[in-house]
Protein backbone atom coordinates (compact mmCIF):
# COMPACT_ATOMS: atom_id res chain seq x y z
CA UNK A 1 0.00 0.00 0.00
CA UNK A 2 0.82 3.68 -0.37
CA UNK A 3 -0.04 6.75 1.60
CA UNK A 4 1.13 9.40 -0.89
CA UNK A 5 0.16 9.12 -4.85
CA UNK A 6 2.85 7.47 -6.98
CA UNK A 7 4.84 9.60 -8.96
CA UNK A 8 6.45 8.84 -12.44
CA UNK A 9 10.38 9.38 -13.43
CA UNK A 10 11.58 11.01 -16.46
CA UNK A 11 14.61 9.30 -17.08
CA UNK A 12 15.99 12.36 -18.95
CA UNK A 13 15.03 14.87 -16.30
CA UNK A 14 16.75 12.80 -13.66
CA UNK A 15 19.78 12.82 -15.78
CA UNK A 16 19.67 16.82 -16.34
CA UNK A 17 20.83 17.23 -12.68
CA UNK A 18 23.47 15.23 -12.86
CA UNK A 19 26.76 16.81 -13.69
CA UNK A 20 29.38 14.82 -12.11
CA UNK A 21 30.50 10.83 -13.35
CA UNK A 22 30.62 7.97 -11.45
CA UNK A 23 28.54 9.43 -9.16
CA UNK A 24 25.10 7.15 -9.00
CA UNK A 25 21.75 8.54 -7.74
CA UNK A 26 18.73 6.47 -6.37
CA UNK A 27 15.86 6.99 -8.41
CA UNK A 28 13.70 3.96 -7.63
CA UNK A 29 13.25 1.27 -4.81
CA UNK A 30 11.23 -1.76 -5.18
CA UNK A 31 11.73 -5.28 -3.64
CA UNK A 32 14.79 -4.51 -1.72
CA UNK A 33 16.35 -3.28 -5.51
CA UNK A 34 17.21 -0.04 -6.41
CA UNK A 35 17.44 1.83 -9.85
CA UNK A 36 20.96 3.95 -10.27
CA UNK A 37 21.57 6.52 -12.26
CA UNK A 38 25.15 7.67 -13.52
CA UNK A 39 27.26 9.47 -16.10
CA UNK A 40 30.23 7.55 -17.38
CA UNK A 41 33.53 9.39 -18.61
CA UNK A 42 36.79 7.37 -18.92
CA UNK A 43 37.22 4.48 -17.13
CA UNK A 44 36.32 2.94 -14.15
CA UNK A 45 38.08 0.37 -11.63
CA UNK A 46 38.13 -3.36 -12.08
CA UNK A 47 36.08 -4.72 -9.66
CA UNK A 48 33.38 -7.15 -8.42
CA UNK A 49 30.72 -7.92 -5.90
CA UNK A 50 30.61 -10.65 -3.88
CA UNK A 51 26.88 -10.67 -3.23
CA UNK A 52 24.93 -8.98 -6.08
CA UNK A 53 24.36 -9.11 -9.64
CA UNK A 54 23.56 -5.71 -11.41
CA UNK A 55 22.13 -4.71 -14.29
CA UNK A 56 23.62 -2.32 -16.82
CA UNK A 57 21.33 -0.34 -19.33
CA UNK A 58 22.60 2.02 -21.76
CA UNK A 59 20.34 5.47 -21.95
CA UNK A 60 22.28 7.19 -24.07
CA UNK A 61 25.97 6.52 -25.56
CA UNK A 62 28.00 3.63 -25.62
CA UNK A 63 28.98 1.65 -22.60
CA UNK A 64 32.44 -0.10 -22.80
CA UNK A 65 32.37 -3.24 -20.15
CA UNK A 66 35.78 -4.97 -19.39
CA UNK A 67 34.86 -8.44 -18.04
CA UNK A 68 36.63 -11.60 -16.98
CA UNK A 69 34.06 -14.14 -17.39
CA UNK A 70 36.59 -16.26 -17.41
CA UNK A 71 39.09 -14.78 -20.09
CA UNK A 72 39.41 -11.00 -19.62
CA UNK A 73 37.55 -9.05 -23.17
CA UNK A 74 35.37 -5.86 -23.78
CA UNK A 75 32.08 -5.62 -24.89
CA UNK A 76 30.23 -2.73 -26.16
CA UNK A 77 26.66 -1.79 -25.18
CA UNK A 78 24.76 0.45 -27.20
CA UNK A 79 21.96 2.96 -26.41
CA UNK A 80 18.79 0.53 -25.47
CA UNK A 81 20.86 -2.66 -24.72
CA UNK A 82 21.69 -4.22 -21.12
CA UNK A 83 24.00 -6.49 -19.94
CA UNK A 84 23.99 -8.09 -16.59
CA UNK A 85 27.11 -8.57 -14.55
CA UNK A 86 26.48 -11.95 -12.37
CA UNK A 87 27.97 -11.21 -8.58
CA UNK A 88 32.14 -12.55 -8.56
CA UNK A 89 32.86 -11.55 -11.83
CA UNK A 90 35.33 -9.31 -12.61
CA UNK A 91 34.09 -6.07 -14.27
CA UNK A 92 35.43 -2.52 -15.57
CA UNK A 93 32.44 0.03 -16.53
CA UNK A 94 33.84 2.69 -19.58
CA UNK A 95 32.52 5.18 -21.06
CA UNK A 96 33.32 4.47 -24.92
CA UNK A 97 31.80 8.02 -26.24
CA UNK A 98 32.68 10.66 -24.97
CA UNK A 99 29.83 10.12 -21.78
CA UNK A 100 27.95 7.87 -21.09
CA UNK A 101 24.06 7.53 -19.25
CA UNK A 102 23.93 4.11 -17.44
CA UNK A 103 20.62 3.32 -15.99
CA UNK A 104 21.60 0.34 -13.28
CA UNK A 105 19.24 -1.99 -11.73
CA UNK A 106 20.74 -3.57 -8.28
CA UNK A 107 19.84 -4.67 -5.18
CA UNK A 108 20.25 -1.66 -2.86
CA UNK A 109 23.29 -2.75 -0.76
CA UNK A 110 25.57 -2.57 -3.85
CA UNK A 111 28.85 -0.48 -3.41
CA UNK A 112 29.56 1.21 -6.46
CA UNK A 113 33.14 0.33 -5.96
CA UNK A 114 32.26 -3.43 -5.22
CA UNK A 115 35.25 -5.05 -3.06
CA UNK A 116 37.52 -1.83 -3.43
CA UNK A 117 37.08 1.23 -1.09
CA UNK A 118 39.18 4.31 -2.86
CA UNK A 119 38.40 7.64 -3.97
CA UNK A 120 35.56 6.73 -5.97
CA UNK A 121 34.02 4.73 -3.27
CA UNK A 122 30.51 6.06 -2.40
CA UNK A 123 28.77 4.58 0.48
CA UNK A 124 26.01 6.68 0.64
CA UNK A 125 23.69 8.01 -2.47
CA UNK A 126 22.00 10.91 -3.31
CA UNK A 127 18.38 10.67 -4.38
CA UNK A 128 16.84 12.55 -6.85
CA UNK B 1 30.98 -16.13 -11.37
CA UNK B 2 29.69 -17.42 -14.76
CA UNK B 3 30.74 -20.22 -17.10
CA UNK B 4 29.56 -19.03 -20.33
CA UNK B 5 30.10 -15.57 -21.63
CA UNK B 6 28.13 -13.29 -20.61
CA UNK B 7 25.33 -11.51 -23.69
CA UNK B 8 24.66 -8.20 -23.99
CA UNK B 9 20.45 -8.14 -24.57
CA UNK B 10 19.34 -5.64 -27.35
CA UNK B 11 15.21 -4.49 -26.17
CA UNK B 12 14.61 -3.46 -30.18
CA UNK B 13 15.68 -6.99 -31.40
CA UNK B 14 13.57 -8.63 -28.53
CA UNK B 15 10.71 -7.19 -28.99
CA UNK B 16 11.21 -7.47 -32.65
CA UNK B 17 9.92 -11.52 -31.80
CA UNK B 18 6.44 -10.70 -29.63
CA UNK B 19 3.69 -10.18 -32.26
CA UNK B 20 0.77 -10.88 -29.12
CA UNK B 21 -0.11 -8.43 -26.45
CA UNK B 22 0.02 -8.78 -22.48
CA UNK B 23 2.13 -12.12 -22.93
CA UNK B 24 5.46 -11.36 -20.99
CA UNK B 25 8.90 -12.42 -22.24
CA UNK B 26 12.06 -12.86 -19.37
CA UNK B 27 14.85 -11.67 -21.67
CA UNK B 28 17.34 -11.60 -17.74
CA UNK B 29 17.64 -12.32 -14.46
CA UNK B 30 19.28 -10.87 -11.52
CA UNK B 31 19.24 -11.28 -8.00
CA UNK B 32 16.02 -12.87 -7.77
CA UNK B 33 14.66 -10.49 -9.73
CA UNK B 34 13.63 -10.75 -13.86
CA UNK B 35 13.50 -8.17 -16.88
CA UNK B 36 10.40 -8.92 -18.56
CA UNK B 37 9.00 -7.47 -22.13
CA UNK B 38 5.58 -7.08 -22.83
CA UNK B 39 3.68 -5.43 -25.76
CA UNK B 40 0.16 -3.68 -24.41
CA UNK B 41 -2.64 -2.85 -26.52
CA UNK B 42 -5.90 -1.72 -24.90
CA UNK B 43 -6.97 -2.56 -21.40
CA UNK B 44 -5.62 -5.08 -18.91
CA UNK B 45 -7.45 -6.21 -15.51
CA UNK B 46 -7.40 -4.55 -12.53
CA UNK B 47 -5.37 -6.69 -10.14
CA UNK B 48 -2.98 -6.11 -7.10
CA UNK B 49 0.50 -8.14 -5.99
CA UNK B 50 0.31 -9.32 -2.34
CA UNK B 51 4.22 -9.05 -1.95
CA UNK B 52 5.54 -7.82 -4.71
CA UNK B 53 6.63 -4.50 -6.32
CA UNK B 54 7.01 -3.70 -10.13
CA UNK B 55 8.78 -1.86 -11.96
CA UNK B 56 7.18 -0.87 -15.74
CA UNK B 57 9.20 1.29 -17.84
CA UNK B 58 7.94 2.42 -21.26
CA UNK B 59 10.22 1.65 -24.45
CA UNK B 60 7.84 2.67 -26.49
CA UNK B 61 4.68 4.64 -27.11
CA UNK B 62 2.62 5.80 -24.13
CA UNK B 63 1.04 3.91 -20.67
CA UNK B 64 -2.10 4.35 -18.88
CA UNK B 65 -2.18 2.87 -15.94
CA UNK B 66 -4.95 2.96 -13.58
CA UNK B 67 -3.99 3.15 -9.75
CA UNK B 68 -5.65 3.36 -6.42
CA UNK B 69 -3.53 5.40 -4.37
CA UNK B 70 -5.64 5.37 -2.83
CA UNK B 71 -8.03 7.49 -5.44
CA UNK B 72 -8.57 5.73 -8.24
CA UNK B 73 -7.05 7.90 -11.11
CA UNK B 74 -4.85 7.46 -14.41
CA UNK B 75 -1.34 8.20 -15.20
CA UNK B 76 0.33 8.61 -18.59
CA UNK B 77 3.91 7.12 -19.03
CA UNK B 78 5.70 7.80 -21.77
CA UNK B 79 8.67 6.75 -22.88
CA UNK B 80 11.57 6.93 -21.29
CA UNK B 81 9.44 6.99 -18.02
CA UNK B 82 9.05 4.81 -15.56
CA UNK B 83 6.14 4.02 -12.91
CA UNK B 84 6.80 2.00 -9.25
CA UNK B 85 3.41 -0.11 -8.25
CA UNK B 86 4.42 -1.00 -5.01
CA UNK B 87 2.92 -4.31 -3.12
CA UNK B 88 -1.01 -3.92 -2.62
CA UNK B 89 -1.57 -1.25 -4.82
CA UNK B 90 -4.35 -2.32 -7.28
CA UNK B 91 -3.89 -1.38 -10.43
CA UNK B 92 -4.83 -1.49 -14.32
CA UNK B 93 -2.38 -1.28 -16.88
CA UNK B 94 -3.40 -0.42 -20.56
CA UNK B 95 -1.70 0.88 -23.68
CA UNK B 96 -2.54 4.72 -24.33
CA UNK B 97 -1.42 4.73 -27.85
CA UNK B 98 -2.16 1.67 -30.24
CA UNK B 99 0.50 -0.51 -28.97
CA UNK B 100 2.90 0.47 -25.78
CA UNK B 101 5.99 -1.32 -25.09
CA UNK B 102 6.54 -2.19 -21.76
CA UNK B 103 10.34 -3.36 -19.53
CA UNK B 104 8.93 -4.59 -16.39
CA UNK B 105 11.14 -5.23 -13.42
CA UNK B 106 9.94 -7.77 -10.83
CA UNK B 107 10.80 -10.51 -8.43
CA UNK B 108 10.67 -14.00 -10.31
CA UNK B 109 7.69 -14.84 -8.09
CA UNK B 110 5.48 -12.32 -9.46
CA UNK B 111 2.05 -13.32 -11.66
CA UNK B 112 1.21 -10.72 -14.12
CA UNK B 113 -2.48 -10.90 -12.95
CA UNK B 114 -1.76 -11.17 -9.34
CA UNK B 115 -4.63 -12.24 -7.21
CA UNK B 116 -6.62 -12.90 -10.41
CA UNK B 117 -6.61 -16.55 -12.40
CA UNK B 118 -8.16 -15.49 -15.67
CA UNK B 119 -7.74 -16.08 -19.65
CA UNK B 120 -4.73 -13.74 -19.38
CA UNK B 121 -2.67 -15.45 -16.10
CA UNK B 122 0.95 -17.05 -17.75
CA UNK B 123 1.48 -19.36 -15.25
CA UNK B 124 4.56 -19.66 -16.88
CA UNK B 125 6.67 -17.68 -19.30
CA UNK B 126 8.29 -18.07 -22.08
CA UNK B 127 12.28 -16.95 -21.67
CA UNK B 128 13.77 -14.85 -25.09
Amino acid sequence: MTDTPLKKVNLQEKFSQISDHWNPRVVGEWSGQQVKLAKFKGQFDWHFHENEDEVFLVVRGVMRMGLRDPDEREVLVEEGEFLIVPKGVHHCPAAHTEETWVMMLEPATTLNTGNLQNERTRNTLEHL
